[in-house]
């Protein structure tokens, strides 16, 4: 009954107009399982590194408890490098760099021992290698999914047929238009869960995020943050605190399934008050825990 | 202790992918009185309009309890004019025409039985014309303003004094960093609750409204529409249920105005629903608390 995470690990470097950082740990896989491990451990990650990826790094995702058994390490290659730059608003950035390396000619493979996973997060990489990893699962039975505008318009087939195997799927509002080519969400919604994943999660960064089932439409709200100091790895600190919190509970009732969307979200707003991964590394679940009550003291009013 | 309404009174053209409509009823304090009248009976409304305006319309208002006794029907007059078209996503119109016609010379004279008023809603109109009306109340205690972005850049002074004396000051995202020239939506509230109002809205569309006062933040979320079909006067049809709403129970407490800001969404969300103030005609209390819970049931989760 472990939790599988797959993805990219990397050497992020990010500007913004209040700080540079380089080379700092950065990568899907990583974010989710840090994100996740506040809730459950180990988690395992299956993803590839370069030969240059630091010790230290290595034993800070060990330290919480991030099994690396399924993490390939190059002899001579070099790790994926991603580079940014973030606007004034910090709700757009342009990439100066994408250095895929190691990450060019990866091959997902699931070790023996993690291919009974039943909880599996899909880190945003080329559906062609999600669907690789699922080929490899014996009989996963909750799937979460990422993705991003890229692979909507480059891999649009591959990943219609990773959602057709997924049970949840985690988009922005820009990427669900455009999967689902229709300017109304709530419409989109409905066109995106008829593609196949049942539960469908859209977050909208500053506005939060919604989720969908064949019976609920959840609104949850974010957090109100005053400084946000970096955005890379928000998306993927959601999908580790929801996955994270499902795979702690195993319950995947409509009421939890909503709890685990403001876990998410609490992980997310942690995330972006620091640079990288820094906030994540020195959390505890008390402090995640807090963030979940502010959570309901900014939503909550009365009934009638 | 009653409510006034001070505002536009308008004909709207409005062109949207879906259809078009010539000539309706429209205008700031046509669309905030006929919310209000949901709530609390009668409203008051200060305006101006031609002669070409219709009996139809007026009967209209009345029927509703709107109070037409500060309408001012200026002989000979041509009514305000707006036409507007929404583009594909309705987030985004331009403005096809502006005929101020009576509008470019009103004086709004607040009959003298008014001047007593204590719950005052001014619509957007030009903040020199909000202060005149100031000017005229004995006592008002509960003032609640509307703007745009067209008086935020060019009489921000005058704004900013009727900021002043206000109470509640009702705006959108992209208005309040305008206003406070600050991107962060959190900080960007701080900086506007110093310049006066206390309590401060900010709408943000398809993803709800924020609440700040004191000692609250309070996020609402919007109802999921599947159709919008006219985003014409959402806005004041929010600040109509808002303060319809509290001049009805008279409870001016942070738990009762979160309730207030539902109810505005709720109004809101009937608005564009349909064509014009088609939806607003045709509202029972009913439907408005049916609204109300629903939006409890998208936005409830549990406590841990």
């Amino acid at each position: 009954m472990s939790l599988l995470i797959v993805g990219s690990v990397a050497f992020d470097s990010v500007e913004t107009p209040f700080r540079s950082v380089d080379n700092a740990l950065g990568g899907s896989a990583t974010y989710i399982s840090l994100a996740a491990s506040y809730f459950t451990a180990p988690v395992y990650i299956v993803g590839v590194v370069g030969s240059d990826f630091p010790k230290r790094y290595l034993d800070l995702l060990e330290a919480h408890n991030v099994n690396l058994t399924g993490l390939q390490i190059v002899e001579d290659g070099l790790t994926f490098r991603w580079a940014g730059k973030y606007h004034y608003d910090l709700n757009t950035r342009d990439t100066l760099l994408t250095e895929l390396n190691v990450f060019e000619t990866f091959n997902p493979i699931i070790p023996d021992k993690l291919k009974k996973s039943t909880y599996v997060c899909l880190g945003n990489i080329d559906p062609t290698l999600q669907l690789k990893v699922l080929d490899q699962l014996e009989n996963p039975h909750f799937v979460v999914c990422d993705t991003m505008n890229y692979w909507i318009e480059g891999k649009q087939a591959e990943l219609k047929e990773v959602l057709k195997r997924s049970d949840v799927l985690i988009i922005n509002d820009s990427e669900a238009r455009l999967l689902s080519n229709e300017p109304n969400l709530i419409k989109s919604a409905k066109a995106i869960r008829e593609m196949g994943a049942k539960i469908l999660i859209i977050k909208k960064g500053e506005h939060g995020a919604l989720l969908f089932t064949e019976d609920v439409v959840f609104s949850a709200p974010a957090y109100p943050l005053e400084m946000i100091n970096d955005p890379t790895g928000a998306g993927d600190s959601f999908a580790g605190g929801f996955t994270g919190y499902l795979h702690k509970t195993q319950d995947l009732s409509p009421e939890n399934i909503k709890r685990a969307v403001i876990y998410g979200s609490a992980m997310a707003s942690f995330c972006v008050e620091q640079f990288s991964t820094e906030a994540l590394e020195n959390l505890s679940y008390l402090r995640v825990q807090d963030r979940y009550r502010e959570f309901l003291t900014i939503s909550r009013f009365d009934e009638i």
